[in-house]
């Protein structure tokens, strides 16, 4: 039999980040305190399994049919995300009272992911149908993201929406000095007037 | 009801060291694994409580009676330390081929925490009954586990036993430049012929 304390520390390695040393002061700490706070761990692990959902509308995760922030928002500007987590991102703003869409990916023409293979399809759904105003493109600066927001503002041009993309440049409070070419060049092009 | 993702965040973000973003990275990890490893997780969490026991000669963790390191290695030599997570970062020289002796902390009297309160009469017996010939004491190298040691130091010299304490010094790979002044006084102190 595998020592219990090995197990716990496995799991915890598998987590995102986590090193040996990391994983075995987690299974320290699991071990030092009660057993109800452990049982409670244990139960909110398998919860978000057998309760958290995709919300049928954007793909956020939920755990009601559709998520909280479909049910109380402007519908009209939807934010086009590639992943669940980069909506925890956006909310932080607090500024934004638009919906979400989640893509889950984005176009990889190296690893056979095409258009199809992400949500494109239910976004052009979702515009259709619900009179929608403004897309905002918030996949990636990445060459992938770029490339996936260009192939969904291609499409939804034609439908009379106006589609927009998140602002690239130098992030506030870094040093001019150490910020790289490729966003240095994209910041000066995008110069605006003050 | 509480949001699920939400409760297992809270649970992660217990953990030492995790702060929001990082348990709620975790949280998604769990959300887009399978359930089968989410159960197996949780499993591993409670069995640890279950299984997970007090060593009964040395005080450290295991899931027998007594542990794999008490039922093998030299019981001549006892090393004592603070915590049982301290034995995992002496076993990790590998060097060392005795026993080990928890204690559960260190004399504290600003917190009330005297001799009665850690396993010192344990570390006695220990001593009285096994014919120990040394005792390496490797509690932490601050007030507080050097006056501990110095206790345990004077209550043991008299039954003959030759007590040793970790040496203290520059630590390797540092640089002179940056080393505190409590350590490099200590490090002239000590100094040893080369």
């Amino acid at each position: 039999m595998q020592d219990p304390i090995e197990i716990l520390t496995e799991y915890f390695r598998s987590l995102p980040g986590v090193g040996k040393k990391t994983a075995q002061r987690y299974a320290f700490y699991i071990i030092e305190n009660s057993r109800e706070k452990a049982v409670n761990f244990a139960k909110a692990i398998v919860d978000v399994k057998d309760k958290v959902k995709l919300c049928k509308e954007c793909g956020n995760y939920t755990s009601s049919e559709v998520c909280s922030i479909c049910q109380t928002r402007n519908k009209k500007v939807i934010c086009v995300v590639q992943e669940p987590k980069d909506i925890i991102a956006m909310e932080k703003i607090k500024s934004f009272d638009g919906v979400y869409h989640v893509l889950f990916g984005c176009i990889k023409p190296l690893e056979n992911k095409g258009p199809n293979d992400i949500k494109i399809k239910e976004l052009l759904d979702r515009v259709n149908k619900n009179d929608v105003q403004e897309v905002i493109m918030a996949t990636n600066p990445d060459v992938e993201g770029e490339a996936t927001a260009m192939y969904i503002a291609k499409l939804l041009k034609p439908l009379g929406v106006k589609v927009t993309r998140l602002a690239q440049g130098i992030t506030i409070g870094s040093d001019i000095e150490f910020v790289d070419e490729v966003t240095l060049e994209k910041a000066l092009r995008s110069r605006q007037e003050i």
